[in-house]
C-alpha cells in the first residue's frame, strides 16, 4: 500500500478522502489555514492520520513564523489546528508535543520531531496488525475468520496498514482471512467509500452491510469477531469510536463475539477519567437530511448527528495496542 | 391524514412511496402483474399495507377471471402475488382469506371482503394508537415523551394513522409527545424520507438520526421509549422488523428503556414457533452498495441486504396490538 500522507517537498502531501472511492487526487498543503479546511471536511481523517497531520502541521506554522509571522500567529495556528476536532485525541497530542519541540529548539528539529511522530504510526500499525491477528485467532480458535469492522481504520486512517482493518490485513496476508464484513457508517459513508476501496486493494474477500444489519448479522453467526478502531480510550477503559461502534459492541455481547478495540498507544488519554468525560463531536445535521446535495428527508427535517459514540469497558473483550493486549 | 392506500373507481389508488418525499404521485393499479411489480421495488410497502394491497390484488385476479381469464390464470395469480414478499405475514394471509371467497362466492363478495380488511386496518390503527399511548404513559411515567422509532409505521404502511408512528401520533394529538426521533433506516431511507413526511404534515416535533446512533442516544438519555412495527410475531413472541430493530432493541435494554412492537392481531403468525423459523428477505446488495444509481463504494463491491432482523421475546417490553398488551 502507498503512504496515504506523507511530508513531500516541503509540504504535505494527502490522499483526498472525500474523492474516494471515485478517484485518487492528491493534496499538496504548505499552509495550516488550508489544513485545517482539509480536516474539518474529512480530506484527512482517522485518529492517527490527524495525529501525523497535526504534527505537519505545525512544522508549516513554524516555518510560516521563520519566514515573517509573528509568534503570536504561530501560537494562534497551534490552538486552531489542536481544536480543528475535538473527539480523537492524537491530535491535540501530536500538536502539542511537536510545538513544544517549536518551541525550544526550531522548527527543523520540529520538522525531525514531525517525521518521528509519522514512523512511530508506521511502526504501531505492523505491530498491531501482529498483536491483533494473534489475539483473534487465541480467542476465536479459528485458522480462518469472519471478520465484522466498521468505519475505515485502515491506511487512510493512518499512514500505512491502520489499526483495526490493519489486523484484518494481518490476517488476509497469513491466509487465515475467510471474509471481512465492513459496515457502510452513515452518514459518511467511510466503511463504503474507504474501506471497501482498501479490500479491493488488498485482495481481500468481503461483504458490505448497512450499520443496522450488524449485530443482526452477528446474531446469525456471520462473523467471529468484531474490530474496531478507538478515537478516545479513557483511564477507565472505556473507549470512543465511530458513531455505530457501540451498537456492534451489543450485538457482539448479545451474540458471545469477541469485540476488539485496536488502537495506538498514543489513543490513551490519562486526563479522561471515563467515556462520560469524552467530548462527542456533533456535526451538522445536513449531513444525514441530505445525500450529494439531494434532500432525502422531508423539506424542514432537522437531525441530530453524533459523530461518535462511547463503548464502555465492559462490552471490550480486549484492547489491542501496539506494545500490548489489555482485557478490561 | 389521507389514506395512502384505497379502492377507487374499480382500482387500487395508492401513493407511490419511492416518490417521497419529493413528490406526491399517486398510483392506479388494475391489474396484478402491477401490483406485484409495485410491490417489489417498494411503491407500496409495510405490513399492513401490503396485507390491503394483496386483498385488493385478488379482486383483480378475480374481475380477470371473470373477464376471460381461466381459474389457473387466477390460481397462478394469486400465488405470485402471495409470494411479492416474504417476511410480512399479513400479504399471504390477506391474499388467502379473499382468494377463499372469490372462489366460493365470487368476485362482488371478494371485493366486500377486500373492503372489510381495509376497515379492519384502519380501526386497528385508531385503537394501537389509544392502547399504546396509554401504556407509553404508564411505563414511562411521563406526561411528555420523547419516542425513537425506525422505518415507517405511520399511514404510509397501513392504509391510515399506522401502528408505531400510530402511537407517537396520537401521543401527539393528545400533548403528550415532546419530540419524535426517527431513524432513517438504510439501505432505502423509508425513515428519513417518510416518516418524517408524516411526522411534518402531523405537525410533530423531531429530529432525524442515523440509524446506528440510535444505541448511543438512547444511552445518553435521548428517549424514553422506544416503538417499533412488526412484519410478522411468532409463536413464542419473537418478531421479525425492518432491519435494525434489533439493535435498537439491544440499546433500549442497555439503557433500561421501554422497547415496545405495536402491530394489528393479523402480525401473529401461529404457525411459525420462533424467530429462527421466520424467513428473513435479503434484497439485492446494490441497494447497499450504491445510492440513486451512483455507487458509493469500491468497484466490485458486493453486500449482503437483510431486509428484516429478528427481536426476541426477551428484548420486548410490551407487544401492543388493536385489541391487548402482551408483556412477554
Amino acid at each position: 500500500m502507498m503512504r496515504t500522507l506523507d511530508w513531500v517537498d516541503d509540504a504535505i502531501e494527502l490522499v483526498d478522502q472525500t474523492r474516494l472511492p471515485w478517484e485518487e487526487v492528491m493534496l499538496t498543503i504548505d499552509n495550516v489555514t488550508e489544513l485545517v479546511a482539509a480536516i474539518t471536511r474529512l480530506s484527512v481523517r482517522g485518529a492517527p492520520a490527524l495525529g501525523v497531520a497535526g504534527a505537519y502541521g505545525v512544522v508549516l506554522a513554524a516555518r510560516a513564523c521563520g519566514s515573517g509571522d509573528t509568534v503570536e500567529a504561530f501560537e494562534d495556528s497551534v490552538a486552531t489546528l489542536r481544536a480543528a476536532r475535538p473527539t480523537a485525541v492524537n491530535l491535540a497530542v501530536m500538536v502539542d508535543r511537536v510545538a513544544e519541540v517549536a518551541r525550544s529548539k526550531g522548527q527543523e528539529a520540529a520538522l525531525e520531531e514531525a517525521h518521528r511522530i509519522r514512523d512511530e504510526e508506521l511502526a504501531a500499525s505492523i505491530a498491531m496488525g501482529d498483536v491483533g491477528a494473534d489475539l483473534v485467532v487465541e480467542l476465536t480458535g479459528r485458522t480462518s475468520v469472519r471478520a465484522m469492522t466498521i468505519c475505515n481504520t485502515g491506511g487512510l486512517a493512518t499512514v500505512e496498514r491502520g489499526t483495526a482493518l490493519a489486523v484484518i490485513q494481518t490476517l488476509h496476508e497469513r491466509g487465515a482471512l475467510l471474509e471481512a464484513i465492513p459496515v457502510e457508517t452513515r452518514p459518511l459513508l467511510q466503511g463504503s467509500r474507504l474501506t471497501t476501496w482498501e479490500l479491493e486493494r488488498m485482495g481481500a474477500r468481503y461483504r458490505l452491510a448497512v450499520d443496522s444489519a450488524g449485530p443482526f448479522l452477528l446474531s446469525r453467526g456471520a462473523a467471529d469477531v468484531v474490530l474496531v478502531g478507538a478515537d478516545r480510550i479513557a483511564r477507565n477503559g472505556d473507549t470512543a469510536n465511530k458513531i455505530g461502534s457501540f451498537s456492534l459492541a451489543l450485538g457482539a455481547r448479545h451474540a458471545g463475539v469477541p469485540f476488539i478495540v485496536v488502537a495506538p498507544e498514543s489513543t490513551f488519554d490519562a486526563s479522561t477519567p471515563d467515556g462520560q468525560s469524552i467530548e462527542v463531536e456533533y456535526r451538522s445535521g445536513s449531513e444525514v437530511t441530505g445525500f450529494a446535495g439531494a434532500r432525502t428527508s422531508a423539506d424542514g427535517a432537522e437531525a441530530v448527528n453524533p459523530a461518535f459514540d462511547i463503548t464502555p469497558a465492559g462490552l471490550i473483550t480486549a484492547i489491542v495496542t501496539d506494545t500490548r493486549v489489555i482485557r478490561p
